[in-house]
């Protein structure tokens, strides 16, 4: 009896090779009734920290499951292999951080293994594509009801690699965060929350000045982009509780030439 | 028991970020055994029309179901959410005019319902993300056996936003329509049929004129692309019934400078 | 009772369009309980070669099952439609070689059929999208137990298209081969494998020099990317088994400027 009913993938195999079908291959011979959720392939190369905040934001809406996320510029090194559950939630992938801010949403309890059972992985294994050859298979005996302790050595959560999670600080009148994704419509994530800007006075209603570099723009904070004129910046709580900048049917992110990382100043215009 | 056994799905969401798959993952809490067809993720952002147009492309090759389209501009503002029965298929998605080809060619009878029962839906519901929120919890639930009128109440279909139809217009001696797509391999397709073609004397076989502005073109019109040698222009009735160009080998759409709405005249060819 | 678990699916049909979920819906009609494996459907348009490759390094992974392969420029002309079944594998495609190296790969025996029964195809057979009109419905059928020989016309496997195989050649202390792929990471792969390296002497460790048109690179073989330095180029045996070049970190066939079918030669460097 599978112990859980959902496998999720998450990569920056891209999708013109045969890779992710290679792995759902693997996954589909050991555990062929459990369904495969596509989080996305398209992660930039070796982006760690896009895999990592993809991942976060999309599992709480997915069905307790097994999720294998695997953005691994250090496959074949010495980094580890890890199977980490935490809640409701298993999270296979390398020991890179990729899984470390989902581990941290998916709530308690959290128990950490280092795969190290090589009975379970598909041989010969590569040094290049642990995603096939290790974390697809182990993924699958979990999904299948294989205790994690079965799939290695368990250690400290707490020693495994975490991203920094992405700062905001709350000063006089303002919060100042960073640029955390950029989405397809050009959408642009802050690390800031609509509780962050209540703390200082600012609610959805409020004009915004927003600071990037030498640029001052006065932005609108309303409940979504359709709330300003098409092609005008506003400011809203995005659907995963951050607050974003938009163009009403543009491209934010073109606009203001941002990308992640880019610091960011929110605070009440006084015009 | 489930009332349908399939939902399909089609956004402007792309593939980059987590967007589809916290849909999927939504709809595969609720409705575990029924399989998602995604018909294309990639239509461009806030591109209605494409979305309207490859949904009604598709769904007849489809098993009956619910289908599920948010190309969604106008998110968060007073447009209405809906569910619509046409023949024996479902359409859920915004009241912009995105479902209404398919709609129509579903057939008949047809009823229309405003989603307003909100104890159907993802809470909190974001502003902006009523894909996820809104149109994937209804069409699982529907998926699943619901009656539409326990969505919400019911509105006359003739009310709907409705995108005006592709036009074709027969003259002396020819047809005069517009781009209605440019697939992926540069593909013209024209809101022409190849029935339209007949009415006018032209059948396959035949050597069309076509003016585009100020340009006029000898084409072949034959069974195929591979009808005539690389790298030559030809046209075809398509895989859809409407007459199409295409350069075998080639990319028509970039050899003519051609995009969905340019107006082209396809006559006889005296020469 | 379903003969075989498993559909997968290739094709140049792109992401954008529909094309790839008519024939989803084709099969799933047909085969409802039958899962799909997108293999990829981002082949370059016509790319025949490309097709075949990714095929032949992604079917030893997937379950027994019926693989189905459209690339296919030459639809709606004389070329055939096949269905070949090679060790526990089916393949159907267009007779134009896509499936040839899959299906040696696949192993013996090795039965070919030329898809003449019309009455298991899509009506009408539209000329141009024999994926959706004739291979999906054939491989549904298959799939769901259906004889081969109930498709068509047995022929014979050695008079099918067959791609010319990527040559290797050895001489006095080195291998000269072609590139086969360039994958999502710039990762350059040779059709020359770690075995042709050893029959010279060239094993994980040695220094090698890589011969590209007028230029000479030293490149170390090693492990994996991983095994350099971040920026550095590295040769190394890949998870299809052919030895590869890439930039740790980086992109090789932007930096080399190499795309597929280029001529590399590799020697010991006796630097």
């Amino acid at each position: 009896m599978a112990a859980f009913h959902c496998i999720s993938f998450l990569t920056d195999y891209g999708l013109e090779d045969g890779f992710v079908a290679a792995c759902h291959g693997v996954m589909a011979r050991l555990s062929p009734a459990i369904p495969i959720i596509d989080i996305t392939h398209l992660v930039p190369p070796g982006d760690v920290r896009r895999g990592a905040a993809v991942l976060a934001q999309t599992v709480p809406y997915l069905p307790a499951g097994v999720h294998v996320a695997v953005v691994d510029p250090g496959v074949g090194t010495a980094r580890r292999a890890i199977a980490v559950r935490a809640g409701e939630q298993v999270f296979v992938g390398p020991d890179n951080g990729v899984l470390s801010w989902a581990a941290l949403g998916a709530g308690e309890p959290r128990r950490a293994y280092e795969l190290t059972n090589t009975e379970l992985w598909q041989q010969p294994v590569s040094t290049t594509f642990h995603g096939r050859d290790i974390f697809a298979p182990v993924a699958a005996h979990i999904a299948n009801g294989l205790a994690l302790d079965a799939a290695g050595d368990e250690v400290e959560f707490d020693a495994l690699v975490a991203l920094p999670r992405p700062t905001c600080v709350i000063t006089d009148g303002g919060a100042e965060g960073e640029v955390l994704t950029v989405d397809r419509f050009g959408n642009i994530q802050l690390s800031v929350t609509a509780a962050d800007l209540e703390q200082v006075g600012l609610r959805a209603g409020a004009a915004l000045a927003v600071r990037v570099g030498e640029r001052r723009l006065s932005v609108p904070y309303r409940e979504a982009f359709g709330s300003v004129p098409a092609g005008e910046l506003v400011a809203y709580a995005d659907s995963a509780g951050w607050v974003a900048l938009a163009v009403n049917g543009g491209n934010a992110a073109g606009r203001l030439g941002l990308s992640p990382g880019a610091r960011v100043r929110l605070t009440a215009d006084p015009a």
